[in-house]
């Protein structure tokens, strides 16, 4: 999507690959929102070490990473023995999947470009097949995402505000994003509406991350208080809200998104507000039978006993905000019931919770 | 109550009187919770001044010490004539009542030690009422907290998960607080029971100051995100949510709170957990008729934006977290429809928020 850099706007992907310099070309998150930097790995080892670093992150951009370090691998090495060439392949394909190794994304990325490479009978082939199917994969998740929009864009009218929670938005992915994708089309489209971004405690990634891609798109938008969404739809100004999801099943329209999601449906069903969820398939997950069954992380405390910012000297800082003496309890995700669930936007069109499981071949079910 | 300075559990009041030096004495709560420090303020003026800066905060808090201020006021008043003396109070009265202009719980504090001096007839008389006065409205405020948790601990049982939000603790009044009071009471009756504290965003008033009271009183607590508290209540892991309050309709059972607490009591309606109100009868407010009529309070942004912490130099910081480009929304109060209360804690016994104005004589209403 565009950025802002000084008097000029560019258009940057979230993870890109540099095929004179044989280097995957990563936005460096970490410093957003206070500082843009495109960086450069040097080799695989460098790309897995951003990955768990978490210089990138979200579901769709570690996978593109995975697959582009995967390519990285396959072209430094030097050479013509196969045998030498898969033992190598192994070891870069190990040192990407053990990233981050609760992560599904890149080793189904990696996959994809290990079963690609296949038919290559010389290292030459294998390696420019290794290529072409990470920019293959790269370019797939931008159109899925596109897609999202297209099919979203409709819910977004003029005029309306639409509330979205954390970031499910281009740097989530490679380009366009799950739950910011019908507000880029819907800009596209000319629309005019207003976005409050949850500020999304403990992490902030909204406060950060969407409000920073919504600021370098020029979309109108303020940051809330998570406290703050309930009033606001008391008072008629909200009338759309948009998440993505880390997991959803695809036998009962569960969503598993961010900690905070449940609650922003329950408050968005009392006040009759549409509730839609944003998904590319890959997060359908297919085996699980009920939401309580999903595994929720609980994160470290001290996400939820302080705050990293900014400083007034301009240093990134952590600040310790509660008391010392006390302790916190910080689940990392929750779990919305397809009853609150208006409708899941996926890049082959809108469906009920509960008609994911019907129109499961058209979802990409495998059984 | 108590609190733990080095070794040593001693009892303090938020707000009490030096008579020996004519002083105020107040927990500075700007240090607060990573400092514990009493000051006392040297004349009238300077507790105006405290009530400004916020060195004190709180409804029942800000009363009492304009209370003791304006018979610190009256002490300090050299002479018999009575002329003069009362030319003095004006002024004092005058000071302290522009303090916090929008609160009215000075104001009324000083009129009842107002009224008290009526019959004295000589300027000590009147400075020895002007004293008793202010300590028994002190007093007062520690009995009327008192009975709200006399009434409000039956509803916590062995093994319970309360939740509370903000802080409508012992800071904000004089002691015992309101919504705390019914927990500081069961622990009284040595009741196990567990304290889930709303961080409290934006100003975090959950994680500093009820986290702090909950640690200095040794009641088990956690603080977590306010995204958090939904997850928690679909696992059965919240059996009790009591909250206080910044104005009650006396005619509609409608609560305003701190921004956040309306979420809460929807989550909780639609878990069947019981919410609760703490109340000292200085909240209702009579007048009102529909909730949609309190003025809310649209807060500065920088707020939202950011968060006061201490950094790792153990210095108070406030660090901008969110994009520096982007704006907010900081609305600091909602407002909870009777239908989502299921009772109201006050000094005379708890009430369906229904029966408040049934019961308005025994409430405190004066036509």
């Amino acid at each position: 999507m565009n950025v802002n850099v000084g008097k000029k706007t560019s258009h940057y992907r979230t993870v890109a690959f540099d095929t004179a310099r044989n280097s995957v070309l990563l936005i460096e998150q970490r410093l957003l929102p206070h500082e843009f930097k495109i960086i450069g790995t040097r080799d695989f080892r460098d790309t897995a070490l951003a990955i768990t670093d978490m210089v990138v992150r979200g579901a769709g951009a570690i996978g593109a990473t995975a697959a582009y370090g995967l390519a990285q691998g396959a072209m430094a090495f030097r050479g013509s023995d196969l045998k030498r060439f898969s033992t190598h392949m192994d070891k870069v394909y190990h040192t990407l999947a053990t990233a981050r190794p609760t992560a599904v994304d890149p080793v189904n990325a990696m996959n994809d470009v290990r079963q690609a490479m296949q038919p290559g009978e010389t290292v030459a082939e294998k390696q420019s097949l290794a290529l072409a199917s990470a920019e293959e994969f790269a370019n797939e998740c931008v159109h899925f995402c596109e897609e999202i929009g297209r099919h979203g864009s409709r819910l977004i009218r003029n005029g309306m505000s639409v509330l979205t929670h954390c970031n499910a938005g281009w740097l989530a992915f490679v380009d366009v994003g799950t739950a910011t994708a019908p507000m880029y089309a819907a800009q596209g489209q000319s629309k005019k509406f207003h976005v409050f971004c949850d500020e999304t405690r403990p992490r902030s990634q909204g406060a950060t991350l969407t409000a920073w891609e919504l600021a370098q798109q020029k979309i109108s938008h303020q940051i809330i208080a998570d406290n703050a969404a309930g009033h606001l739809m008391q008072h008629g100004e909200i009338d759309l809200v948009i998440v993505g999801s880390d997991r959803t099943l695809g036998r009962t329209g569960e969503v598993a998104n961010k900690i905070g999601t449940y609650t922003k449906a329950v408050l968005a069903a009392r006040h009759k507000i549409p509730f839609y969820v944003a998904i590319p398939l890959s997060t359908l997950d297919w085996t699980i039978k009920r939401g309580r069954d999903i595994p929720i992380e609980e994160r470290h405390e001290e996400e939820v006993l302080g705050a990293w910012g900014i400083n007034r000297s301009g240093k990134r800082e952590y600040v310790r905000v509660a008391n010392p003496s006390s302790g916190a309890r910080n689940p990392g995700f929750d779990v919305t019931p397809a009853e609150l669930i208006t409708g899941i936007i996926t890049p082959v069109g809108i469906f009920k919770p509960k008609d994911l499981w019907r129109n499961r071949q058209k979802l990409g079910f495998k059984s």
